[in-house]
């Protein structure tokens, strides 16, 4: 099957492979914007609906990449992704790979090296979205490795959501994904564990929340951080408002009031443990982001 | 000394006990809207500066408490409020406690017991904000117990900042104020931990906090915690969009890649573990939040 040309970029064909619930989600949104769509997945039947309405689906996942400039692939993880490819790898020298697999930042590199082996130019990217959000204008996608790849095919990927690219560096994009999942889990952590120590003396959850996320989040935390983070690039922790000594005063204080009211202690437990951490690291004067350090560097012991 | 009488509240004398760095602050405060001021303190030039400028500092404890119709006071602990306020308990008799130590839940249900046996009315509270911000109308000030106490002395109250009554149970101000200490903890906590992520790959913290913060964190995560609050009073976890399962392996992924970076992992491993013991507890097809009923009980082991 030859490339489907394209005289604007609004409706440059587009080839999907992987069609599991993210993989659907992507295909829909491309179609949707009026690209011409190929697609191809282990399971051919998934496809039916988008043939329906003008998918093309070739027998091949070879031929399915020769009929685009772009294929965007969405697989369960890079074991597959070789898998799947290896018999279209001739067919996607000279093209573009987008890889919305998620994975760790070794595993962005290798897929990067095992493209440029075979010619193909590489595009790493990670979707900060559920699939009933892709296609929205606003919904953020994050990428990383291929500059060209982003600009060139800048319309098709705008096509699913909100493009971010983040450097040349493959491993970018899912490096920034799995740090904002893991502070999503902390906040989230946070809220849940501190609704349960008010829950303790009947507090609804809706009640806390309303002080909590509205006025308390905004005001007083996010806004320090945003204030903080270029002290953190110059490793800069003046203690003058407040020590990690008093920190850790702190954090006992909340460890000994889940206990008094019977809640789960393990997470301020730990947080007080990282703060004695900071402090046997010599930062006992300096302000709690000198915590920053600690994590910066693998624990001595698990 | 006789009770100073005021006929407008906006000029209500009040009395200070306790000049550390707050309760100075809150007592700078006070003098700044105008309040008849008295104080206390063990060391008594701490108040040197506040008496040049009209404060009175009688001998005894008795006396300052006696002078105004309702006494704040600002110690390091409850058994220093004992202590201190032992000689003044027949003096406070009929008037205004208001407690802003910090303390435990169980600590100032002790204290109101402790005023309710004497006959004076208790109200316990928290301060928001460091003791530069005092003063300011925006600074939070948590108040629980004496509801009387918060409507008559209203105005008083609002000259240290924005106030906010919790309700008839004196142990609130503190649960509320050590829940949201734990919320910023686990926040910055996770704050921090991201950024030291995606540090690993040479991202400068600013550059990080910018999609962090100002986008993540109000776009994706704030406003799910508000949406969810609800479902948390109601144990209603619906599995539809993600079930304890799929966020464990989310959280084992997060943690797998905190190794393979060389980053603290016991942050991601603890958040890993609470999912386990959310399984463990049979919520394996439940959505996220219902880690909120793995962190409402004690834990089964440290």
């Amino acid at each position: 099957m030859a490339t489907q040309q394209s005289t604007s970029p609004q409706n440059s064909p587009v080839t999907v492979v992987g069609l599991g619930p993210m993989g659907l989600a992507l295909a829909e949104a491309l179609l949707k914007q009026g690209h011409p769509l190929t697609v191809w997945n282990r399971t051919p039947q998934k496809a039916d609906n988008l043939v329906s309405r003008g998918g093309q689906r070739p027998a091949t996942v070879a031929e399915a990449v020769s009929a685009s400039p772009v294929t965007i692939v969405c697989l369960n993880d890079y074991d597959t992704l070789y898998k799947v490819l290896a018999p279209a790898a001739d067919a996607l020298r000279g093209r573009a790979l987008v890889n919305l697999n998620s994975g760790t930042p070794r595993e962005a590199h290798a897929a990067a090296a095992w493209a440029a082996e075979r010619g193909i130019d590489y595009l790493d990217g990670a979707i900060m979205v559920p699939p009933p959000a892709v296609g929205n204008p606003e919904s953020v996608f994050l990428y990383s490795g291929s500059q060209a790849i982003a600009e060139q095919h800048r319309v098709t990927l705008a096509s699913m959501g909100d493009l971010r690219f983040l450097g040349a560096d493959p491993s970018l994009a899912v490096l920034y994904n799995t740090a904002l999942l893991g502070l999503m889990y902390s906040t989230m952590n946070g809220f849940l564990h501190a609704t349960a120590l008010v829950a303790s003396a009947g507090v609804p959850a809706a009640t806390f929340a309303e002080l909590a996320v509205n006025w308390f989040m905004p005001t007083v935390v996010d806004s320090t951080l945003v204030e903080q983070a270029p002290n953190l690039d110059k490793a800069n922790y003046p203690g003058e408002f407040g020590t990690m000594e008093m920190n850790l005063n702190a954090l006992a204080h909340i460890t000994r009031t889940c206990v008094e009211q019977g809640v789960d202690a393990r997470q301020p437990a730990l947080m007080k443990k990282l703060a004695e951490s900071a402090i046997e690291q010599g930062y006992s004067g300096k302000n709690y982001f000198a915590v920053f350090e600690v994590f910066k560097k693998e624990a001595q012991s698990a």
